[in-house]
């Protein structure tokens, strides 16, 4: 691994978090709630401090020539601060996560055995330039009974500093350890929290596709992240097309820098000239360029798409559109270049939808709507810890269920394996309430 | 990473696994039940094959001067077979965990929102020795809808080859494709296989320590397993030592090959000595080694534990005792040496029984009762997947739910998120009935 052994004082600080996280696991959900509560509060009383940390993060960002996309994100003013303060508040309203009894059953007359959701522990978050992230992630991870190590990017140093001091005086006020959220600062360190496992649990990175895949390789700790958002529209002979017009525009054009966004179109040959006929337009004049395939060149899109093309984020207001001569080429298609992460299906038939929704292995597969839903705010979880690509759950967009596992809890009065082993007793397991 | 690029053969097997998994995710739950029962029924008729494979194995691995314990993993008589093939009827009729829906929400008039259990797609299977885990693996795969690409011992080689041809043709004789189980028989292919990130959505291991710790430093892809078993059993001063001395005797002697047998003995400080004086002769008896610490020393435990040995998994009749003076002390060792694989105490406090429940974070956690009923059979899984000590889910034991994962369907009809985001429609986000 490319990666630093962690310090000797990282390693200290990396056990007085955990010995914090243990505590944490153990408090009430009142306890939780109102440690967010005295957070909140103290943000609100930092607030010029914060600020004005961050006008110095700014000029010194500009003087080095940080671009204006991350001077944007790193840029946290007061009504954004105050934003992030009130999603403190609502992090803090969401229902517990913890405690929750998924299994409960009869293994023997006196042996009982529970399913109970718990903490993970510690969450690692690595992230860039954007310090509002910080006061989300941090006040999810306390939500949800875990400590946090965070590591902010260089140009948010002040702005990072100063909010986890407010957050630290606000635990201060609170019953709950303010050693739960450790700040690294150095870069050295934030690499080598990636070999902290066994004490960290999971490591989520916000940031670049580049540093997501950096970290993915460079780290034993379960990381939740996605690397790649390459998004379909697919839409079927047996389209409403303008329907499908406007399914396409939403889901390229709303927000093109989301990774649910679409980057490529696929056609059913049948409908492909009429729908193009109106579409072009519509992509002219929301500022799309549009790159086709050789029968799309034919159709009236002027620039060629390369090979490339359908494996590429854009991010940007760039789609890629090709001709399909049939649902299965359309899934070959994205079965072939997808992510994983949302395709959708236009379409009237119901056969064909349901070939379509049960062929494609991606974490959201729609039918006649945007890809843009696939969001956890969208979809009702209250909070948004971030999106997965993995197979494996959590996936999609993931809740605080993603900041939670489980542990078994059996209790007996000196049942032993022995006496199932030579069959003088057998199994009951019987299913009780949960 | 250590391991050589896919050939494009392996490759070309891997596209094959895979299109057979997107058909096996689509079958219903009859068509596997009904596979796996042709698979039953193909193992019959090729009863003699395929011991006869063994035996020719066996031969070889004796002249190659294989250990005794692995000859006795290797051997596949009649009865073994026979017990391996009725392990296939069983997994047939456990309940299909395909198709679950877990989530179904309405997220404004005409857009609703489900999430289903799905398949994970194609497992890679790794294994030494043990031809029959072959067998049970490849029906616990396509019981879930799973495709597996399967790599065992070079030892196991024609025994593997034997059972293969009989599951190919078992399947031949069924709805699904045969492409859906698919061996490897070179060590080289075998590596490749970890680096099918994309193709291959989880890896088993089933092997030594070190062949899971090996697949887990290379690969991107998931890895269910567990490298280590560190199992304590803590016997607190409130504690009925009788019960205790069962559990101990249970909890290592019951059988101490398995990963939840115990390696180390904690015994508060105010019963060690009468505790010590009652167990030393059964251990004695029961060929038990006891390693001491220096106060066990003091009382009768004639050889020294080292350092190392608080943390060595011994997988054998040796067992570490140590006295703490306190339940923190106790839950301290625990922290530093324990694999949080399953931990158990004995004690008659609720409090003190609270306490150890909610701090040590194993992902099984027990009260009175031997760490040996952590198992998935003795759970009530019906089937074990493997037993997973990495913190996130699924971990512990692992029933049939480790292999599948799962999906959001989300249907609309022209829904599109710009109407939200303008605020001219908000979501309703209301349950409906699961």
């Amino acid at each position: 691994m490319n990666v630093p052994e962690p310090s000797t004082e990282l390693v200290q600080r990396a056990i007085s978090v955990r010995r914090a996280a243990t505590y944490l696991g153990q408090s009430t959900d009142i306890q939780r709630k109102e440690a967010l509560g005295a957070i909140a509060d103290a943000l609100s009383l930092c607030r010029k401090e914060i600020v004005s940390a961050n006008q110095q993060d700014l000029k010194r960002s500009i003087e080095n020539g940080l671009s204006e996309s991350l001077l944007s994100r790193l840029k946290l003013n007061e009504n954004k601060l105050d934003a992030a303060i009130e999603g403190v508040r609502k992090v803090a309203c969401l229902p517990d996560p913890i405690g929750i009894r998924q299994l409960h059953r009869q293994l023997d007359e006196g042996l009982y055995l529970e399913r109970l959701t718990v903490p993970l522990g510690v969450i690692g978050v690595i992230f860039e330039a954007r310090p509002d992230a910080l006061i989300q992630i941090a006040s999810l991870a306390l939500r949800s009974g875990n400590a946090a190590i965070l590591k902010g990017g260089s140009e948010a140093k002040l702005t990072n500093e100063a909010i986890v001091k407010a957050i630290d005086h606000g635990l201060g006020n609170s019953s709950i350890n303010s050693d739960a959220i450790c700040l690294l600062t150095t870069r050295r360190e934030s690499l080598s929290l990636l070999r902290l496992d066994g004490m960290v649990d999971l490591i989520i990175p916000r940031g670049s596709n580049d540093l997501v895949r950096f970290i993915q390789d460079n780290t034993r700790i379960p990381v939740l992240g996605h690397a790649d958002g390459i998004c379909h529209l697919y839409i079927d002979s047996a389209a409403d097309l303008d329907k499908a017009l406007r399914i396409a525009i939403d889901s390229k054009c709303q927000y093109p820098a989301a990774c649910n966004a679409i980057e490529t179109l696929l056609l059913h040959k049948d409908i492909a000239p009429s729908f193009l006929d109106k579409a072009i337009p519509f992509f002219n004049e929301s500022g799309v360029k549009l790159l086709g395939d050789q029968v799309c060149n034919s159709l009236g899109i002027e620039n060629k798409a390369e090979e490339s093309d359908w494996s590429t984020e854009y991010l940007d207001l760039v789609l890629s559109v090709k001709v399909v001569s049939s649902i299965d080429q359309a899934l070959d298609h994205i079965s072939r270049h997808g992510s994983r992460h949302t395709d959708s299906i236009v379409t009237n038939d119901p056969k064909t939808a349901n070939k379509f929704l049960h062929s494609v292995d991606s974490s959201g597969v729609f039918l006649n709507c945007s890809t843009r839903f696939a969001d956890g705010f969208r979809y009702g979880f209250g909070a948004e810890v971030g999106i997965s690509t993995q197979t494996l759950p959590p996936r999609g967009p993931v809740g605080l269920e993603g900041l939670v596992t489980y542990r078994y809890f059996l209790k007996g009065d000196g049942h032993v394996v022995s006496e199932f082993a030579s069959g003088a007793k057998s199994f009951s397991h019987k299913d009780l309430g949960l």
